[in-house]
């Protein structure tokens, strides 16, 4: 067949979702060197290239993709599809469809796959999603030779949505990249999203704050962390400095509040939902008394009704949501997310 | 720690989804030695577990499981813990929940695991899920030194629900056992489920109709084949043979047929949308001729329904349903299959 490789990082591709691409020239989520330390783990892990994605126009009836991973699949929960795949969406802004995933062999640390396939040749805005939980160091699109190939149409406007949180935020364990629940937003809001979920590492750190700060244009600011605080106490001493640097930067930008989403386990373990009911409490009433103090602004959604009565089934090991347990987080999160942006705009 | 380990073949351990388990003692959906020739492929795939399950009674606080599987994890697009773990809900039959997921390394071919942690130490029903797409060698369960252990409460009676199709049946592509379609029934419905779902092999021929006319008690027989079917024309061959084949050693038993559920992709390959609305209304006036021909325990259900709209987000590629479409096939397949279990009783 006769294919045409693109590099996404050219025009007329437009490459979302690495807020720092256009200094580093790399697929990764935070600036290669930051400008104050960061923890060692988020520094690595922003590497993986959760929330990253290519948008363009074609009328190719094919598109093939070829990338070159870090290293290849080797998570017990989730599958290499949703680590290390990329997969792929076809149609208008608010009508955008699952068109492919790509097939590959997951001991293997490169591959190419046709991730989509369209006979009928029609113009559309393709959305290509990157890999949850890898690094990529080189990836190309491929599309028919002599096809053509257009820059996307705009987002609304130049604002984007910053999701900053755990291992859930980033994607575990959704079964393929356009799953992750920030994935299923940005087919529903038309702004840039920026997932900043870093797995096991997202604690809420001042110098996190600092760094989430340094982004431009920011829309809203989700702040998902909970999963990660570290327990009450430490929650207590990290978000109200999180939230109050930032708000030093950005004091009119909304910020969005989510408590952890239930774990099955508080079914039979006391202790953990007493623990979690007073985390809940605790970032509620912060809202409610920087509220009083002014913040009109600041928002707090209780996580723990994302995933109603069902919650047993949303996961797959008790932590984290499956496709299912995401579909139902990014529902309940939307309107709440809208309104956030209505309240910003 | 004191624990003690089971071997779930004996007493007071009740296992369930190997109707020939008793003869030949192997965790095998179908006979080590078939009456008469079967498929390769379908010989062979009957080593997978999908729908094994080993229901007992404990008060132990922890379950352990040690598994030796044939080979490790190897697909590209399900997690381990579906294709290789087992996974364990616990409670009340009716209000059982997700209790805890077997957690590896994917490149073993043999784990030690514990699924669920219950420091209560209640009593309560605890019902294990086999491995779907792999071969179990061996499994024990691993109890506290002590702990109370009993059998199971009986099914509402000896009737068993058989369910015979292809990969999606089999569970590909759930995020662990207790997510495929018929484990998420089985929790509704308190009979013995037997997953004859055959990855890619699910083509309804007449010696598959015979084998499972073998099977004792039955209550209900699921036929869910289409996307192995293999075109029109081989459908219009294999399915009114396999049903009278059936029928000829089970008059009275209901059956339920349901139709393939809907490929994203019949948004953009048009020849794909007849060929499957042409399957459809076959399959649907096949149901109504052998009604009319005097068959009043012969039910349609449209597959192309059961997810709804959102059938472009409920696979992980186009083809297997994730646990967002298993959920969404277990509750609408569960009304359905419910008034089939009323007629035939």
């Amino acid at each position: 067949m006769d294919l045409c490789w693109h590099d996404p990082a050219g025009m007329p591709f437009r490459l979302e979702g690495f807020a720092w691409f256009h200094q580093d020239r790399l697929y990764r989520r935070l600036p290669l060197q930051p400008s104050e330390p960061i923890p060692e783990a988020v520094n690595w892990l922003a590497n993986h290239t959760a929330g990253g994605q290519i948008r363009f126009m074609t009328d190719s009836d094919v598109i093939y993709i070829k990338a070159q991973l870090l290293k290849r699949a080797d998570m017990y929960h989730m599958a290499p599809t949703g680590q290390c795949g990329f997969d792929c969406y076809a149609g208008v802004f608010g009508e955008q469809q699952f068109a492919g995933t790509a097939a590959f062999a997951p001991h293997e640390d490169s591959y190419t796959a046709l991730l989509h396939r369209d006979k009928r040749r029609r113009l559309r805005l393709i959305t290509i999603y990157f890999p949850l939980y890898q690094a990529v160091k080189e990836v190309s699109i491929g599309l028919r030779a002599g096809a053509s190939l257009m820059a996307p149409p705009p987002f609304d406007d130049e604002g984007r949505v910053i999701v900053y949180g755990t291992s859930i935020t980033q994607g575990a364990c959704a079964s393929r990249p356009g799953m992750a629940y920030p994935s299923q937003l940005s087919r529903r809001v038309n702004l840039e999203f920026l997932n900043l979920g870093f797995s096991g590492s997202g604690k809420g750190e001042p110098e996190m704050a600092r760094m989430l700060a340094q982004i431009d244009n920011p829309a809203c600011l989700v702040l998902d962390y909970e999963a990660n605080c570290g327990g009450l106490a430490k929650l207590q001493e990290t978000l109200p400095s999180f939230i109050s640097i930032y708000r030093e930067k950005h004091p009119k930008v909304p910020i969005l509040l989510i408590s952890r989403i239930l774990p099955p386990s508080i079914d039979w373990d006391e202790e953990l939902k007493l623990e979690l009911e007073e985390r809940r409490a605790f970032q509620q009433s912060l809202v409610e008394e920087l509220a009083r103090q002014g913040d009109d602004r600041l928002f707090f959604l209780d996580g723990g009704k994302l995933l109603g009565s069902r919650y047993g089934d949303s996961t797959v090991d008790g932590v984290h949501p499956t496709d299912f347990g995401f579909v139902q987080m990014a529902d309940a999160i939307l309107p709440e997310l809208r309104r956030c942006l209505e309240i910003g705009s």
